[in-house]
């Protein structure tokens, strides 16, 4: 359930619907919007009536939220939500560029890309530290000493670090250094894990599981707005089919269904998505086509020498023609290729 | 396998491989490129040697195809196969538009709906006389009455008629009507209606099985070649997954395997791969962004009056939206819009 | 809808209710049970009112069939339809064994098999004439002959055929011989022919299609129950998922799914469900135990050398002890295994 | 790799080839047999070779693991693994019923259940006090409380405990209760709790992920295996598909394949694998028929009003029928029903 008051109400009256909602056990959540003040409610809200919200003071309206979803839904929030990193954006006009190797694997390698990125004007720099492998006998990432790694890249270059956690032990160390902690497909329904990383109020990279719904997405998310933190970019990154001709279905379906049901910003990562390099740039300016705020794309030095996912990723040199493509597809999806700004050359 | 020869090789020697390739119970399959001439064998070609043909006069390569597919496969023809439909063509650089609504229910819906249509530049229309319902019970198209009203259309508005068959019996008067058959997705594997519809060497647009490979469809395509008819236009319309917030899951991974593996045009349907009208233009400019040659959509006038599918059929006004949006894409994936030639107003 | 009346009502009360129906411009379809005569109704049933038919002489009830199938749904008809082969049935309390190579590839390999069945005391041999095969390059069956060397084996060995029919085309052929006409899952949603062989009144067995829903199954067999035939075996045969250690999913949930909402047999193929013979006598006895009515089981005398499927094919000697296991496990599910009757050894 | 080595080997020859695994920086893992000692070795295998193992003394083979799990596999110990839970085991001639409610709820109805179990003769009981569930709206499990319940219950009613544990923060006090530790479906792939489960050597009862091959299921027994717990009980509970007439697809083709590729026990869920009570009797007897070693089952004694996966639920009465069905299937499959004995009455 939704309470819908002006933006202009009094502190008093807010609190006052605050409190009656934790009268019945439930719990209130402020959201503010661009015109309006939401206030969110979950819990047990079947016990709640209409009647008792609608004459309070400043409310303006009662809305019930029908899926199953609350907080994360379009209904509780009607414009998109716009994440600011202190200049770069998600979920506005701005197209939102994540790229890096898939692991780090060294302190050359790892600033051998990351520089030829930060020329591109790149922003964010991703790289596992930790990395979640099927076979507990492939390369599991350098964990602690990539994080280490990845802050000196933080220092250097002034990228910022999207990385992935994998459990409980390692998030305050992945928080010191990430500016947007990851959670891979795998851990899409560790809801534990994503409780806490919801409670550490940090930007959050929420992948879809490879055989979740859109429906399951948005349920995970909404597991870390229900700690209040509301920096959650959602990530498309393909579904298990019977189809064998890629490593997975890219699912740019869910693009527009997210857009629709949930304010959230939403990318898409091309490369787990089509598991093969030379497909990434077409799966690229399609998710950009179809309303995606953004992209995650593996780019590496030396792909075929890297410790994992080398076949899926992109050299510098692809990776350059397909940002100057996105730049020309930019305009005609109302979006804006910022990225530009700040690079050397291009 | 494939016998490469100089364009230019005196017939002669080409009947000389020809009949070489018959001595062995196989069959020669003439396949003019842009450079070369190739010679495709189909049969138990595994008792051919490399060596019977290396020496042969005006032979410039022998090459084994490694594909289960071989005439349709890009080993066995490099260059991209572009249908000529005298003027709009299909596989090239124009984009290629087929249009229409999911059913001819009456004359004046068809006609109301062909006049919009042909005003906005569209050549191709699409409609069904036939209609594959998974219940007896529910409309089956008008069958031979709606034949003669696509007739009609035909005459009257100069349009090309794109509509489907679904069975030897009505093969003939629908061949009589369409310019282009369509083999719906249920068929896509009724092999003997392949080949009836490959010898009848109309161009035909095969659409992917709900559950078909990539590599399942151009197997089936493969068996419409095998008649010689090359004129085979592929269509990705969605695949089974679990997902149940769409009505398939659009595939468009599909789009640039297929094209790396055939050389063979292929479009997209966004109507039936998400089901549901407003997410159409999203998924249509996804599918030119990926490298499709073109698409097939949807348009009703009274969407929600239609006895078939008008929860996932645009309206005259929103699909003319749409094809302004893709006019400016389509340059930045090297296409071009040429309906507007003969647009009378958009 | 379903007029409900008793087993004695006056032809005369029958008749004018049917006429009643007609004149709605429904079609009436009697359905006798073993304690109510029911009519079914189909087509544009939502303009029948209950109260139109409940105050008619000897109608006792009026029910809205609530499936999108009606005829084939257990709610037309309660009890187990129970096809009758003159002695052998499917669909009641015997176990019913359908066995045989993939395809007939000779006489001699053919009466070999059919010999060796015969004396285990199978009454249903398999083998198909034509192939409906993925690739136009594979084996595709004798075709007519090997129609006419089925025609053998009935005459010879007393079996009754089993074999698929592809097209209209051969329909009338396949027809002759055969004593169940199969078709296959690529047809299942070929309606055009689904009608052609309901109208033929022979008893079919129905397969699965790879993606095709129970829901789905059902109403492909209910073109086939329009037609006035009834006698229609469901087949179990494996759907499409991601996992690959298997050639199909055996989906065993959908026996008991379909058990309650038709009346009519289902048996399941193990050979093509699961893809591998040596897993093929557990995943049959498995099908029994969830309720199946019966099997379709691959036998090959030499299947190393099989011209299709042969490593799904079970040899003689692995069947006959498979049979031993069925023999026991029959009664714990209410079963019998009446096939040793006629074995002259075993 | 895997080194094999007569049981009767002297110590220091064992020793001696442990130490030359550790001089390649791999790992040895001793894996006693019934009549062989095989030595695993995990790591950077591709480092030995054979030669340098087979002239040591004891050692009788060399043997390369072609399969990516190696510990679990059946080429590494190809005797089936039996664990013994003081008289009751689970993965030999005994069949291995756990039951019980989804969620423990409160004491009342905990007892109620357990002691109807009890009486039957059931020796593990299934309840879980953390719930993960897709919303974080919906009941999660009374946590702590429930786990101080399940211990009352192991107190009382001498019943052994599988309950499921989330994450790390509560692993210790799960393990204090439980016997069996269960790792639900959606944590298969949290690789970090699984190694810290796999360190803590109580058995464990690991669910397969609902997109996971069976690859991936037995590469994730193997990441618990190398902590050198092979205590480990593999749970087929269904996969996601595009079919909707069942919660998930039980996968029982699984059951055949694990048994071949690996030596683990191999129990089915049928509760969650269809997910609707009144087919969970049937897909328990096809479980056990296709070669399970094993059942768990949810029983609840008032279904309609569970807090959770009511409707999946068997009451006493129909469990116990089922029980009575299993006792008569199980001679076929070699299988014997012990939990009789300490039944109180049946």
């Amino acid at each position: 359930m939704l309470i819908i008051m002006g933006l202009e109400s009094p502190r008093e009256d807010i609190n006052k619907v605050k409190e009656k909602i934790i009268e019945f056990s439930c719990t209130p959540h402020e959201i503010p919007g661009s015109s309006k003040l939401a206030i969110g409610i979950t819990g047990a809200t079947h016990l709640l009536k209409e009647e008792d919200f609608q004459m309070m003071h400043s409310v303006q309206e009662v809305v019930r939220v029908s899926k199953k979803f609350k907080l994360v839904s379009r209904q509780m929030k009607s414009n998109d939500t716009i994440i600011d990193f202190g200049g770069p954006t998600v979920g506005g006009k701005e197209l939102f560029i994540i790229a890096g190797p898939c692991s780090v694997e060294n302190r050359e390698q790892t600033f051998e890309i990351a520089g030829q990125l930060k020329e591109m004007g790149i922003n964010f720099f991703r790289a596992g530290a930790y990395k979640p492998r099927s076979s507990p006998y492939t390369f599991q990432g350098l964990k602690e000493k990539g994080l280490e790694i990845l802050d000196e890249v933080k220092q250097k270059f002034g990228l910022k670090i999207v990385t992935e956690v994998m459990n409980s032990q390692s998030l305050q160390s992945v928080c010191e250094v990430a500016d947007i902690i990851q959670i891979g497909a795998r851990n899409m329904q560790n809801y534990s894990l994503l409780e806490e990383i919801g409670a550490t109020q940090k930007p959050v990279l929420l992948k879809r599981g490879m055989s979740a719904t859109v429906e399951d997405l948005l349920l995970s998310a909404e597991y870390i707005a229900a700690q209040s933190n509301y920096n959650i970019i959602l990530c498309e990154r393909g579904i298990r089919t019977f189809e064998t001709s890629t490593r997975n279905t890219l699912d740019l379906n869910a693009v527009p269904v997210i857009k629709q049901w949930s304010h959230l910003p939403v990318i898409v990562d091309p490369s787990h998505g089509v598991g093969i390099w030379d497909k990434v740039p077409q799966m690229s300016l399609a998710a950009i086509a179809c309303g995606a705020d953004g992209l995650m794309i593996e780019v590496h030095n030396d792909p075929e020498n890297a410790l994992s996912d080398g076949y899926q990723s992109l050299t510098p040199k692809k990776f350059k023609e397909l940002l100057n493509k996105l730049n020309e597809l930019a305009p005609i999806v109302n979006k804006e290729m910022k990225l530009y700004e700040n690079a050397n050359s291009l």
